[in-house]
């Protein structure tokens, strides 16, 4: 069964992709000229609306098959180990709306993404304080956020294995770039599975269920999938795929966002990153020429990469593109990798620009 | 001449306003229950890119038809009287989306404002100290953002007259809710005019020019024009149309964002504001039946004012509305207000329901 109530499509958007536009933000892409995005720039992606939660009233449960069920309050929370991580976090859908045909839900082109500083307390260490049972599978995280998608009403809800919700890096947070969360990102606490698409990081979390069965929950065994046709279960949507992108050079037109450059050298700079390893190489196209970039430093273990690339820009109209590869071998694609709930596109970027 | 590109269309969005919706930012309208928006969830319109300005080596001159020219650090600035002012935003062009035919440009909805708490320093003592010429008629705001818009390469330029621009609420603002501007919210200084739509509070401020001739700019002489057809010249665009929004009630789906809603009292809560005077009314529609909802306060002179409004939801499909009045006598059209570039567009506000 397709996620998707509206079959993909070649017909121009609709009044519905455009609500989900004016609605979810992406980020515009000279930020990724700041190696933490400013809060205010990062991605977001809300499924229904954002919950007002209070944070002093705010409980998180832990139970289902656990010998010790627990309820932490906020204070509870943030007295635990304090641990901060930079991470690079992408929406799944990001790139969906460059696909022919489009799979109708909110149409990314190529902003969703961003980097933050989150700041919380490790998963594994409360994992322990409850006591798994020895046939628990998996946890389901409950956020706090409601509403009907697929024909199902539902709390947004997504699983992950005990395996994969005991890395060390799973956090419990509540602060982002070193403030309290702001509502829209998850306050009081998300869950922070750094390395995974952004859907796995469930905001405004309420509880965490241990269970004994596989999670069946729409988000978990419905929505993101990679599904080749509608009647292809598909595999699920984990990691974040091989991706580089580059701050478009010179000016733009408003309209077209179209580039103007001076002619003469140009330092095309970018960042790139993966859920499946380090950036190892990011090569630039010049008119479907492919050459190696300068790679700068990570800004941490789950975060981008930048780049850098000295382009002589020639008078006339150019299409620069860029392409990272990751230490798992894995690179962009050049032809589209298309799937019906258009998941995971890391097509590569290509930019117009007209030099003078 | 009209200041658009593209003529006005009931054709389908297009690619470009597609790429403009991902880079601009709506606020989501559950966030209009914040008295001060957060800052991330403020609404952003950013015409051409975020330039990358070092707030160190950053100065803002004041020149032209001046006695004293004056070139001023972000320190200086610091240095002066302090004014913290709660002051709600809004894009000139929201709601352009929602006309038929639909101007081609950022295609708003309803979710281009929000309310922040600005801090400056007052910008007419600072006029006062450069001592303007006699001739002085405008001052010529100029932003550090640059492009090509209307096929004119320019920096962001608006301009007021003299008398707008020494109004005691007129700031140089460097701070938006207590922290330091955020880059995408003007860096390290904007200009802030409280009431007037946001093209207005120009952003990334570098230079303050006093002219003596009315400023032709494309921004101010084009663009910003509330044009009947394209070769009407236009009144300027300036203050805030008075206008009222409701929290969409329920639980969304979320591709349609049709509410769901459950039977029985509902307390239907919004904001609304005017730039032209006090709000005096706001009346909700029920299905084509107007009842006037209970004011409260404003959060400030120049900022919005909460109401609300006791509905007793009876199941079926219901069309909720609302609509602002204020001091000035002004209301808002129940039939679209169409001009060329979509401007001002406060046409009422409807949301669809479903009562189970």
């Amino acid at each position: 069964m397709s996620a998707l109530s509206v079959e993909p499509t070649d017909a121009p958007l609709t009044f519905e992709e455009l609500q989900l536009a004016t609605r979810n933000r992406g980020m515009p892409l000279e930020a990724l000229r700041y190696d933490l995005t400013p809060t205010g720039l990062h991605y977001l992606l809300v499924h229904f609306d954002i919950p007002a939660l209070d944070s002093a009233t705010w409980r998180l449960r832990i139970g289902g098959a656990v010998k010790r069920p627990l309820e932490l309050s906020l204070e509870d929370l943030q007295a635990r180990p304090r641990r901060t991580i930079p991470v690079t976090m992408e929406c799944a859908g990001n790139g969906r709306a460059r696909l022919q045909p489009r799979p109708i839900s909110q149409p990314w082109l190529l902003e969703a993404s961003g980097t933050a500083e989150w700041t919380g307390t490790p998963l594994a260490p409360i994992l322990e304080e409850a006591g798994l049972d020895e046939g628990a599978l998996e946890l389901v995280f409950t956020g706090a956020d409601r509403g009907v998608q697929g024909e199902i009403e539902q709390d947004y809800q997504r699983s992950l294995t005990i395996a994969e919700a005991s890395r060390p890096e799973v956090l419990l947070a509540y602060e982002m770039n070193g403030a309290p969360l702001q509502p829209q990102h998850g306050s009081p606490l998300r869950l922070l599975v750094p390395g995974w698409y952004g859907m796995t990081s469930v905001k405004w979390l309420t509880s965490i269920e241990a269970v004994t069965e596989p999670f069946d929950g729409y988000q978990q065994a419905t929505a993101y999938h990679y599904q080749a046709a509608p009647d292809d279960p598909g595999e699920p949507v984990t990691r974040i795929r091989v991706r580089a992108l580059v701050v478009p050079p010179g000016i733009p037109d408003f309209l077209t966002r179209r580039r103007l450059v001076d002619r003469g050298p140009v330092t095309l700079t970018g960042r790139a990153w993966s859920g499946d390893g380090e950036i190892t190489k990011v090569e630039v196209g010049v008119d479907g020429d492919w050459t190696p970039g300068t790679l700068g430093p990570s800004v941490g273990e789950f975060a981008w990469r930048s780049w850098s690339f000295e382009w002589t820009a020639e008078p006339g109209d150019h299409v620069l593109a860029c392409r990272a590869t990751d230490s798992s071998g894995a690179t962009q694609p050049v032809e589209q990798p298309w799937n019906e709930q258009g998941m995971g596109n890391n097509l590569v970027q290509q930019v117009d620009v007209s030099v003078r």
